[in-house]
């Protein structure tokens, strides 16, 4: 089997999510050169200095123009512009892909822009940590981690088969699914958590009955529970606005929940409250 | 100054809680005899044999009769029925204490049973692991901790000095504050945040659009994120019948954040999003 290669890769955000692509792609020796694309020229010196891209530009016409694929790590309301960007500079039979982590509105946004012999395999790997940057990046940050990709009707087999073992070489467990299905998952078990944790952070911060920061009694469950509410407020706003109506549906459905444990409460039933409370713990410890 | 020590120590419910404090008590050699108490014998034979305790008796008035101090360290709702059956049997200047999440139920139900020379000072030491039983015991649960005692009129101020030596001794930070504002604060910090965390997870949990469970799909901030929905059932059954009031309040105060956070995103406002989210992270941030 021939191995699998990538002569020129562009990489358009040079953070935490795309420089750590690079650097596994570079670390299995899968990629020639890796091109760095962004804005902000002190991160694409940061970026270059620590190796994980060979040579960097602000120009993204550019910076594609030879690529063979070209990776998208944008925040996600940025994606469409950059796209736009992009494409009409992209060489013939090259690929372009994304991270971004909500799919139906990049879709929508990307595909009406494909110029005929350029394709594109929207995707989104679940990785991350609060960091960001590319001083954030590290070459494992894959290993082990899902990868969603979402072809539509319109993308060609053999563009998302090369995007498959580009995670699958930075060490992603590749899964495929349709577009609608990944961002009411991503609704459930990623979106509807942030909105909850930052609504609760801002709930337990505004409540100002003492004349002290309550916070400070917090143990360490709940910097635990609240760590999420730390994640990037752009990321959040851009998600929050474009998967809006997987979103919507998944708040209303956690309201029901939350609406009931609080009449359970009220009326003090407690075989109703330890049942509640038992379904949880056998969810959550099925997780573990 | 003469050394704090305690002749006698009656725990009654040997687990994390009054195991632990049983530990942190003897390593400090503030403790002469520690008698545990409770109804599994299995779970008693495992901390005398691991040292936790050095007598062991599943008979309250037995076990009680000749303590110093006793540490209650039931579950919350058990507190009464367990106040009533050793309070009759504790010698005269003996003094009584307890570890449990809510104060203000638990005040109500013992104050009125305490015989004449026998005081009662109300305890919540704020530590805990998801662990529990005699095994689960550590004697440095409660270093750099808070505990908040929460003395009533009624309670005797020798009586509150010798308990406040008990848990800086066993290494925790001891504040005092009226019953209810320790409920209050309680109900925002801890009790909020499980009642969130557990809907969450049954929500996500019942989210069947799908023949697969998308638990699956969760990476690691979820399971950060729901850890304390693996908390014991009945604790939480216990908090949330006798902490109500408060808890019910704060579950206002969060739903009319979460409707504010599901405006915002239903209008679109991106700018209010971002300042949601960016108050939330900042708040966060300074917790850490």
């Amino acid at each position: 089997m021939e191995k699998f290669f990538i002569p020129k890769l562009a990489v358009v955000g040079v953070g935490l999510i795309g420089g750590s692509l690079a650097l596994a792609l570079k670390a299995a020796e899968a990629v020639g050169e890796v091109i760095g694309i962004g804005r902000g020229l002190a991160n694409l010196e940061k970026a270059l200095e620590l190796g994980v891209v060979d040579r960097i530009t602000r120009n993204p016409a550019e910076g594609v123009s030879e690529a063979d694929l070209v990776f998208l790590a944008t925040p996600v309301m940025a994606l469409p512009q950059v796209a736009a960007e992009v494409l009409p500079h992209m060489k013939r039979g090259a690929v372009l892909t994304d991270g971004g982590s909500v799919k139906e509105a990049v879709v929508r946004a990307i595909e009406p822009l494909l110029p005929e012999g350029i394709h594109f395999v929207p995707g989104h790997p679940i990785a991350g940590t609060e960091r960001s940057g590319a001083d954030a990046a590290f070459a494992s940050l894959y290993q082990g981690r899902r990868c969603i990709l979402t072809p539509t009707e319109k993308t060609s087999s053999g563009a998302l088969e090369l995007v498959r073992q580009v995670w699958e070489t930075a060490g992603s467990d590749v899964v495929e699914m349709p577009v609608d299905k990944h961002d009411r998952i991503l609704a459930a078990i990623s979106h509807l958590p942030h909105m909850v944790a930052y609504s609760l952070v801002n709930a337990v911060s505004s409540y100002d009955r003492y004349e002290e920061n309550i916070l400070e009694y917090s143990a360490g469950g709940f910097r635990d529970f609240t760590r999420i509410a730390s994640s990037d407020p752009v990321m959040w706003r851009d998600i929050a606005m474009t998967n809006r109506e997987a979103l919507l549906e998944m708040m209303d459905h956690f309201e029901s929940f939350f609406a009931e444990l609080k009449e359970d409460i009220l009326s003090g039933d407690g075989s109703r409250l330890f049942e509640f409370f038992q379904r949880s713990k056998k969810n959550r410890d099925a997780i573990l």
